[in-house]
């Protein structure tokens, strides 16, 4: 554990993988709130979605729950991912685009969906090897079939799961991220990194090591670093 | 229960609702091991396919084991039922029309998936909802992502609960089919119909209150009662 802003920053500095959070971190949106708007259903799912921040409820749960209310086929997701806005944080995509020329390797770890993440991905230049997500299926004739609940983003401390399997091959591992499932990444993470840019949750915010809400503080830091 | 032959025949006559197993029955071949073969792994998917025609493996079990060997994406559905040749067995066409000029309902209930199901529907006149079978799942990438485990037909005992549903609304239920899972349906169906065609399997030849070789039989025993 990292006990000063002045250790973080060194690890910040020397780190070679880096993890964002999607929702609220990486963009500013959340993506399941606004598939489900696309698909007609916004506010009910939103009230489960604030249900589910209240706290006590399963991840699991919580991610059935809104899925049986959207029931996506796959021409939806294919319309959403052609049609969606995707409105990056502040300063994210300089950010990205420094770590990558740095040699850094940037994944996207989220309890979102792989087919939501990937248009992102693309415009980021990250590999689709480099997303953690989960993942939605369909029936042939392209209904709603559930989701894969062997992905360990799919529960409560999925996060925690692919840190640990990142750390198997990388030294100096840093999770960034606005929520309280980002912050069960570290540990095993070196350095965790909340990020209030979109939303402030309080207890992230208490309990992170390092807080910002302005990823132009870790570019700065980056470039007076080299 | 019935007893005599010509008890049989009566029912027969008076069905308003026949149910047809597919595979070996409907059409002549077996539609996984034709999709293992279209795919690749003909050999390896039918070693399985003995085994669990063996007899103690769970319907499930033998299901899962064949498709993971085969892992079909949803293209190589597509493909597979552009291209393959339907099979049917021999006066099934003719069968299947007689009983729609009665008024007669005609099901299709099947241990197989729906996908590969489908076209001979299509061809046979047979509403899609009228077919109880199993349905594949695949990933927004068009991976093989497992199937349906909620489909009564996708475990043991699964064609006894579909007729149980079926005489809920109707009078006189007739169930026919070659192989042990069809038998299971009778009780609660009023009549099952043994059928060896295709392939005689010894037990349900004994068992069957009923057997066939030639849907001929069935045909003229209508024709001669109108």
């Amino acid at each position: 554990m990292t006990s000063s802003i002045e250790q973080c920053k060194q690890i910040w500095c020397n780190a070679d993988t880096v993890c964002f959070d999607v929702d609220s971190t990486l963009i500013k949106d959340e993506g399941l709130d606004e598939l489900a708007e696309f698909c007609g259903v916004g506010k009910q799912v939103k009230e489960w979605t604030n249900k589910a921040m209240g706290g006590s409820m399963r991840f699991r749960t919580a991610l059935e729950k809104r899925l049986e209310i959207i029931q996506p086929t796959i021409d939806q997701i294919t319309q959403f991912r052609e049609t969606q806005a995707i409105r990056f944080s502040d300063g994210l995509e300089e950010l990205v685009e420094l770590l990558h020329e740095r040699g850094t390797k940037v994944y996207l770890v989220s309890g979102g969906f792989r087919s939501l993440i990937e248009p992102a991905a693309k415009l980021l230049d990250i590999p689709f090897n480099n997303i953690y997500a989960n993942r939605l299926k369909f029936f042939y004739n392209g209904d709603y079939a559930g989701f894969d609940v062997r992905e360990p983003t799919s529960d409560s401390g999925g996060k925690k799961l692919v840190a640990e399997k990142l750390k198997q091959t990388c030294e100096n591992l840093v999770f960034i991220g606005d929520g309280a499932t980002d912050l069960e990444a570290y540990p095993p993470a070196d350095l965790f990194i909340g990020y209030g840019g979109n939303v402030v949750r309080e207890t992230v915010k208490q309990k992170a090591p390092w807080y910002i809400t302005d990823f132009q503080d870790l570019i700065q830091i980056l470039q007076d670093s080299s």
